[in-house]
């Protein structure tokens, strides 16, 4: 995957960022465009127009073409993280502060809800037919509604003291998985392959959920640019390891568990993240949840035997490198 | 206007909400679908929705086809409501504890994101050409885009102690005169008389900034059912009323206007709003705001003139009903 990534990025990581400049100016309106662009321009990993491109292109499809709905994957990406931090009381994203804390909640909301608009703007503007512009859009709101389902069912998970995997898989495949497949399925359309969206979509159901619980790993590892270990702990989030170590370990420490999930982030201690590690190490939470991940890998590559050998090569290198990145 | 508009409440209110109910049922996610229609049964004027059928009506279009539209046009004017109130920090809503009192922020920012997505659903769902769907998706992207724009400006004024009224003027037009506009101008794209949106938002150019300094003054009258009178004072609004009066005011009492403005809100006391209230009469800013509104109203019936007779008839019935309205 990776020097396919670093291709992409080198041939087009300028056009797509030109392109979203052309839907938000960097100068424009105070605590607006400079706000935008001080969150994009704080990095990020552009695996998504990546994606959508070495889809498109895999399937033979104009790369000019797709260039917009690329720029789209990665503003619609971006916005959800800011409304997601303020949800979530995060402070610090891409090791800087996060965009309500610089800008204060109020601009913060406003800031992603413009944002989210601009997204269709760059639909709208696309050098594609009528019909495959409304099959994009629609393809994004549907996209957009399950996310933010899949936030609400997080949201009410955390007052959750007795989580079901089953509840856990439901969250994140709506508020994961969706989004991370939008990238596939537009690139498969605007290549005009669009019978190719239900698998792509089969596929990112499996490669969706490996990705979120290596991203619930790596918060107990590398802190994920979010200025601390654990952070997923200080906010109470119900992680795989979460769900899986309260179904194991003994009552008393399940209340133990929960007691330091449900405090307030400011008062969770040092202390308690590392005895909730400890815990996860005694009941095999950690290994549990790197071994789930990467059977859902192996499911997904069952999922992609059928596809043309180009498309089937690059969502399987995508799907390896979603469970071992780093960071 | 009154007769017209109950006659189409009567007529269509009900479908309306159906069309709404197709997109967001009643009953599914816990936090996000009960919070929706909690928000959404607890009133509201239905303006926009009626209006987008009046004026698709009177341009002879297909009513049918105007239906989700309407509905999307409700939706969306109830999305920005509950971001707003989270924004301004407005508590009360309709008399009732706003959707992020009762719900959380944290659902708030999401329950406001879900609905805003739906929006693009009804539209994509409508029995309506492919290029008439893109273009209301264009209108309503914009709409959204300018509104985002006047909210980030209205913010940035209440940290401004020399509002002009050109800052005003332009704060509104953005943030209120757009969406106001938004269902007339759909409405005449789906009656395939395109060639009047332009005219349509030069009216909604006046018509909305009018509106918006009825809505100032009704702040000092009726409470617009936030509970209280002064809500606007409280939060620091620079109101017409503001703008005017401390261009005319002594520098003593402008320093003491804009001391109490800049309080938070729960530091205002009724001493302070009745202050203002005295010194707006004092300065003859509220008949300011009067006169300018009324006059904004008498410049869009010039605009008005040259439209279809029962669209100008509505239109002129509608702009005098936004300023002359008791709630």
């Amino acid at each position: 995957m990776i020097p396919e990534v670093e291709r992409i990025l080198k041939e087009k990581g300028e056009l797509i960022e030109k392109e979203i400049e052309r839907v938000i100016p960097r100068k424009g309106i105070r605590n607006l465009n400079d706000a935008v662009w001080y969150h994009l321009d704080s990095g990020g990993k552009r695996i998504r127009p990546v994606l959508a491109i070495l889809t498109c292109e895999s399937l033979g499809g104009d790369v000019n073409k797709v260039l917009k709905f690329a720029a789209a994957c990665e503003l619609l990406h971006n916005w959800l993280l800011i409304h997601d931090d303020i949800q979530d009381g995060d402070k610090i994203r891409r090791d800087k502060p996060a965009v309500w804390v610089k800008y204060g909640i109020d601009h913060g909301i406003n800031i992603g809800d413009f944002m989210s608009e601009r997204v269709y703007n760059l639909i709208i503007n696309s050098d594609i037919d009528d019909n495959t512009k409304l099959k994009l859009i629609s393809e994004i709101v549907e996209t957009c509604s399950k996310t933010a389902e899949g936030q609400a069912l997080d949201m009410n998970l955390r007052k959750n003291n007795d989580p079901k995997e089953s509840d856990y898989m439901e969250m994140i495949e709506l508020k994961t998985a969706w989004y991370l497949t939008l990238p596939m399925v537009g690139g498969s359309i605007i290549a005009d392959k669009p019978e190719l969206t239900g698998k792509i979509k089969e596929f990112g159901m499996k490669a969706g959920p490996a990705f979120q619980m290596a991203d619930d790993l790596l918060d107990l590892t590398k802190g994920k640019g979010r200025g601390e270990i654990g952070s997923d702990i200080r906010e109470g989030k119900r992680s795989i390891m979460v769900v899986h170590c309260s179904s194991k370990c003994e009552s008393k420490e399940k209340n133990k568990l929960f007691e330091i999930l449900n405090k307030p982030r400011e008062k969770t201690s040092k202390e308690d993240i590392s005895y909730i590690k400890k815990l996860f190490e005694k009941y095999g939470s950690l290994d549990y949840a790197k071994n789930k991940a990467k059977s859902l890998i192996e499911e997904s590559k069952k999922i992609t035997k059928g596809m043309p050998e180009k498309l089937r090569r690059i969502l399987d290198q995508f799907a390896e490198y979603l469970v071992e990145r780093k960071k």
